[in-house]
């Protein structure tokens, strides 16, 4: 579970950070910003406005049907939800690898520190 | 329903194009480029062969634990299979509207010819 790839990524130590999360995210970002209420975009979408609610804090897994229903809703392009997604999830993967390597390498410096 | 954003985009007709079929399209295609079967992806990702096999036709929605469950599996950062689903819903988006634009202009041809 430890073996490094060839990328200088941890296998089987990824974040576990979900994508319903993160689709969630951008599509309450995304709503907020336009200045639309919950009320407004589940009717637009045609979904309900507690579902639209579950969707968005990432406790209920959009069905591609409804996702890409919301995303018209909000005029959205999927393409671009899944791009600030694709992102986001990039900088997470980032921080969990930097985490891990501080994890790792420095114990020499910590021992450094303590012995200096 | 045809009101055109100031994107050029035209709103209420973008294509239906499924994420999950998108997302199953590059999982094949990823396993496909490793030289794994369906048997030893679904094994290292603790799935059944059969949904592996539904969520690569674009069957079956894969839940967001199983999904990051499989591009483990892979090696592969999720973020990259996002990046990779964006990057073909964008060609698919732009291929939809460079349809519609060729549907549309040669209306206004029409109708100068006719008053003219």
């Amino acid at each position: 579970m430890e073996a490094e790839n060839s990328g200088g990524v941890v296998r089987g130590e990824w974040p576990v950070v979900l994508v319903r999360r993160l689709i969630g995210d951008v599509l309450r970002r995304q709503r907020v910003a336009q200045g639309r209420t919950l009320r407004e975009v589940s009717a637009a979408a045609r979904v309900s406005l507690g579902y639209l609610s579950e969707v968005e804090r990432g406790r209920k897994e959009a069905s591609s049907e409804l996702l890409a229903a919301i995303c018209q809703a909000l005029d959205l392009p999927l393409s671009e939800v899944l791009r600030e997604v694709s992102d986001e999830m990039s900088r997470v993967e980032a921080a969990a690898v930097g985490a891990l390597t501080q994890l790792r390498a420095p114990r020499a410096d910590r021992d450094l520190a303590a012995v200096g």
